[in-house]
């Protein structure tokens, strides 16, 4: 009998959830309750993952149930099956993750980054079944990115491709960004890039604006939103830029490897006609003529809230045993 | 027995070139007079040429020896065999050019631009060997590129992926391209992208150089290159800019598909170290740290009399019979 069922465990900065999952991409049972900087020693974080999905998977019907394991996580590298340089996690060395998890629960096990995960779910159970050439961007408190190329993940020669946050948008007076370098497209058009460029006109603009009653110290991408659909100019303003900066970006990527779509992820993504329609007019007006109106602009399909176990599952189907 | 050989077809904007190449990548026979404009009438070209290939394939033992026939042409479709806006060619329609040939000939055919094809005969004769993810930058008259992931050649989801040298590197007062946006790569790094800088600086700048010696109408990049070598400051400054600027290219590409090398090639490639110090420099100062030091900056080990023929015609070792 084939295995039925896939565990997926994604692994963030806040919080770890985990989870088994079938091959229709339902739920059977999960976790979100795991706060991972409760664990400051990998050893104590493995323990307590491994003894919650092992009591899942006597509850599903026992390890011969289960295909395999897929790790998503901040600097997961494919390859290697480690983590390498995550600074949002609470563990400073690489960690071998993929080895540990797997030799504790005698499963094999693969580990990818967090936005290649949400690609390999979307192309499993979302928006992209079926489509072999497509960008995911995820924007959250950075940009990430999954990048599929004629049905496969693109990885890299060292298994870390994919940083689409981090391609200079700006080359000069460009905003610092969290990796050293100015300019960055995530700078710009994650959660906290909108929350910035909101300051930014607070400061050099004289125009009334909701976005002026809130501390501009605490104020969200979030509060944003709530003003724009009030009909708040500058916050409307704010996704228009946003939204451009973005648009001016996938003309590049679409130069790089004619996606048949880019596929928007993440809690920004929620902003809906705010932000879709100031990006596809700035995908047309800068896209090579060659490119123009092939590649689609569409939601991700996959709830959020599943979304991260979903797609750290999917690779659970093509994990293989660690030799 | 196998089908010991190809026949390779670089078709470009001047000159187009035909032979016939083994396994190893010599070249039994090949014929470089003819001239792509002096046929005005696809019909005529495609004659021509088929007669100049039927009395190679005569030569080497009949058609039983060919196993395909590549054609590396300028905005050659890989998916639809045809040759689509080529604004340097003398037809302008729409070309479906493989088939054509395949009819004339009676052979499989395989279409890609001419990038895409220095890269294959790159990864099968050449630097590339052995490598699963490299990027291929062709610096000529203008800037190409031939992406390989996993294995791979990037093709996308039209056929046409890989366009480098138009994403927009300068997007405030960028240079006029051919394509009809500004700030393209190829407007500064291309041969003519060079000569361009050449004339920018001897008009804006009042230093002494052997460049002014020269009508800036006619300079060329191989007189920036000749001056750079005596040690002229101008022209090595002129280098260094049209490195800065492709270091800072590769440093996003890098960020894309994480390759084990980029490659150079064409004409400008020719400059050696003049070039290539800069792009290292820009490459390291530029990339992302996870990134650092892991991608080689490499020129091509095709001869580039020959690189052309090859390049078409390691892509007809996978031709298929049309269907």
């Amino acid at each position: 009998m084939e295995k039925p069922y896939v565990v997926g465990i994604d692994l963030g900065g806040t919080n770890t959830v985990f989870g088994v999952v079938d091959a229709k991409g339902t739920i059977l049972v999960s976790d979100s309750s795991m706060k991972t900087q409760a664990y400051p020693d990998i050893n104590d974080y493995i323990s307590t993952l491994c003894n919650g999905i092992n009591a899942f998977v006597e509850k599903v019907g026992g390890r011969d149930k289960i295909r395999g394991v897929g790790i998503g996580a901040p600097n997961g590298n494919y390859f290697s099956g480690c983590i390498e340089f995550a600074a949002n996690l609470p563990w400073r060395e690489n960690v071998p993750i993929a080895r540990m998890i797997s030799e504790k629960l005698n499963l094999p096990v693969a580990l990818t980054n967090d936005a290649n995960a949400a690609a390999i779910g979307e192309m499993t159970y979302g928006a992209a079944r079926g489509m072999k050439d497509f960008i995911m961007i995820t924007l959250g408190t950075g940009v990430g990115s999954g990048i599929v190329v004629g049905g496969n993940l693109v990885y890299g020669h060292d298994g870390v491709a994919g940083e689409l946050g981090h391609v200079i948008i700006r080359r000069t007076n460009g905003r610092l960004c969290g990796c050293g370098r100015t300019g960055c497209l995530e700078t710009y058009t994650s959660a906290t890039g909108v929350a910035r460029t909101a300051r930014e006109f607070l400061e050099n603009r004289k125009d009334d604006s909701l976005l002026r009653q809130i501390n501009p110290d605490t104020l969200t991408s979030k509060d944003v939103y709530i003003a724009a659909i009030q009909g708040d100019q500058m916050a409307i303003e704010i996704f228009e830029l946003t939204g451009r900066i973005l648009g001016e970006a996938f003309a590049d990527f679409i130069a790089f490897s004619s996606p048949e779509a880019i596929i928007l992820f993440g809690g920004l993504a929620n902003a809906g006609d705010l932000l879709l329609k100031p990006i596809q007019a700035a995908m047309d007006k800068n896209v090579l003529k060659v490119f123009l109106g092939k590649t689609k602009l569409i939601l991700s399909q996959l709830k959020e809230s599943d979304a991260a176990i979903l797609g750290a599952s999917a690779l659970g189907w093509e994990a293989k045993e660690l030799s």
